[in-house]
């Protein structure tokens, strides 16, 4: 029996997508090949290639404006590499606001001056900073726009005179925004998008090509667009279950349909959250994430019995990352409301029994 | 109709594992959950991960010899970089055998002095270099064991005193080897090891640690191997796919029955070429390679007729690469003698027909 996978990454995928997925490796489009042994370089995978890259770019609403979507290796990790190699001359702006902004400032300090504008660090990041600004005389200004592990994420973005990177591994395809407004955008596939193996960028062209440092092939974006993602063996099944789901939300709406179920998710548990005494929201309220509720028992000798509960309600990665405690329901894209409401009966029931 | 799948890489896989890792795809272990949608945290990823790389080492007779197994992002191209950043200090001597040598090379002179100490490149690398020697002041001495394109594999590695790094993409667990006279090796899953998107190295620790220079963390080995290969979210699917090919070559009686098996096939096509006056091999008759064996048709204008003929025998992936022109028959250890045999039919049916 299916289970109710609230795991926050690699996390749930479509139904649909599995079964494709899982056909494809026994005979890829009545070809006779699993699409696991076909050549990158064959027109069917070449195919995949450029349709994922094309809908990626539909989907955010970014074609025709000069942007290029690359399918890389490697998850967002190494674009906190990929971008100081490229973009970052002699500084940066960098906004603090979780693990995973202070990753990529870390790695970015190896390629020149980080100005950690502001941080969220005095609140175990439970809050998104608003007071700061971005002065010109940078190379870019970086954000995370959703925080996995604390339940945050950025409703409004600032407006800059400077490129704007943004890492969106745990909301991209989420929500409508205007994604314009972002001259790199990254995200590792393995949310909303695909399985563990893969990572999107879409980067607007013209900020390219303005550093002196030489960048090895495998850093280089310029290389990458050149080659359409192909400088080498890209990650083929990463990238084709990439194109299904993506495929898949074309197919259900679109991003705003996207947009419209998660907030009707987020809504049912976080309204759940507030009305039930044994619970308490982790983020501040103004900043919380669609994508991960993250709460605690306003009780911790609960644990045990509310653990068991949902285990046996066959839920399943409901426990809070370690930096935070409690629980986090991560309800990407794939997650119906029927599975969120399986988890709000079991908040219900613990009250009764309380 | 399965094809008889020669393709050069991503290649032909055990059907047995194609029928697991499809099944996977749908519910893994009976676990109710995808393997696409399992936390990378989770104890069964972790124990995956844990066997793939114990297993690695055990295949490649490597255990507890201070060396360690770890899965990567990125393809050997990224180890092309990674190599280099860990490694190189001031000068290394590279063999140039072909392309991919040639790659790695170019990457390696961002990082320092790039000693190219033989070169096949006269004769379009169709032989292996012999006669050079490599100096003691070096950092180390990369090779590459087999060349894909040109079909040319090292049967004997140099003696060298400075630590040896070998790209073994395309004929790793294929052939017995001494694989402790090397410190690094490094390997593309996507041939005799599973799907493209994870790259095994193996390193000896005593090798690194070395450097002065800062590391980006995603490009350090120390990382890697202190986070048990999983510093970021690994490539699951890769890896799992990667364990369950690994543990077919076990159960199939290890490196010793797949080398076996691969000269057999090795040398039922390498006879046809050297006996039918229609073919002629294009490397150096002792430096031929066991997985990829490249020919050329001696009258060129029986090309559209071959071609017709090998793909009406349900033949897939036996055109040659563009260096090289003609055919490349790929022939990595899940690929069944039978269907080498239905390609050397097709070769003696055109003679016949000549």
């Amino acid at each position: 029996m299916k289970k109710h996978n609230f795991s926050a990454g690699p996390c749930i995928l479509p139904e649909e997508v599995f079964q494709q997925a899982s056909q494809a490796i026994l005979d890829f489009d009545n070809s006779g090949l699993s699409i696991l042994e076909i050549s990158h370089r064959s027109t069917a995978f070449v195919n995949v290639m450029e349709e994922a890259r094309e809908l990626a770019l539909e989907l955010l609403n970014l074609q025709n404006k000069g942007y290029k979507a690359l399918f890389l290796h490697g998850g967002a990790s190494m674009q906190f590499l990929m971008t100081a190699y490229n973009l970052l001359n002699k500084k940066a702006v960098y906004l603090n606001t979780g693990t995973w902004s202070s990753k990529a400032i870390k790695e970015a300090k190896l390629f020149g001056e980080v100005i950690e504008v502001a941080s969220s660090k005095d609140k175990n990041f439970s809050y998104i900073p608003k007071d700061y600004s971005v002065n010109e005389d940078v190379d870019y200004f970086h954000c995370t726009s959703n925080n996995t592990i604390f339940g945050t994420q950025i409703k409004s973005f600032p407006k800059v005179s400077v490129p704007m990177i943004c890492d969106m591994s745990s909301d991209i395809f989420s929500r409508e925004l205007d994604f314009s407004q972002f001259d790199v955008i990254y995200a590792g596939a393995q949310k909303n998008m695909g399985p563990a193996g893969a990572t999107l960028v879409a980067i607007k062209e013209e900020v390219l090509g303005r550093m002196e440092r030489d960048i090895p092939s495998m850093m280089d974006y310029k290389v990458h667009i050149e080659k359409e993602s192909m400088f080498n063996t890209p990650p083929v099944y990463a990238v084709y279950v990439s194109l299904l789901t993506l495929r898949w939300i074309k197919a259900n709406g679109g991003i705003k349909a996207m947009e419209r179920k998660n907030s009707e998710k987020a809504g049912l548990i976080y309204n759940e959250i507030d009305r039930n005494p044994l619970f308490k929201g982790f983020a501040a309220v103004e900043d919380r994430s669609a994508m991960n509720a993250t709460f605690n028992l306003t009780d911790e000798s609960k644990q045990e019995i509310f653990d068991k509960m949902w285990k046996k309600a066959n839920v399943n990665g409901l426990s809070g990352h370690r930096s935070v405690g409690g629980y986090r329901a991560s309800m990407y894209n794939a997650l119906s409301l029927e599975s969120v409401q399986v988890v709000v009966d079991v908040m219900q029931e613990l009250e009764k029994k309380a």
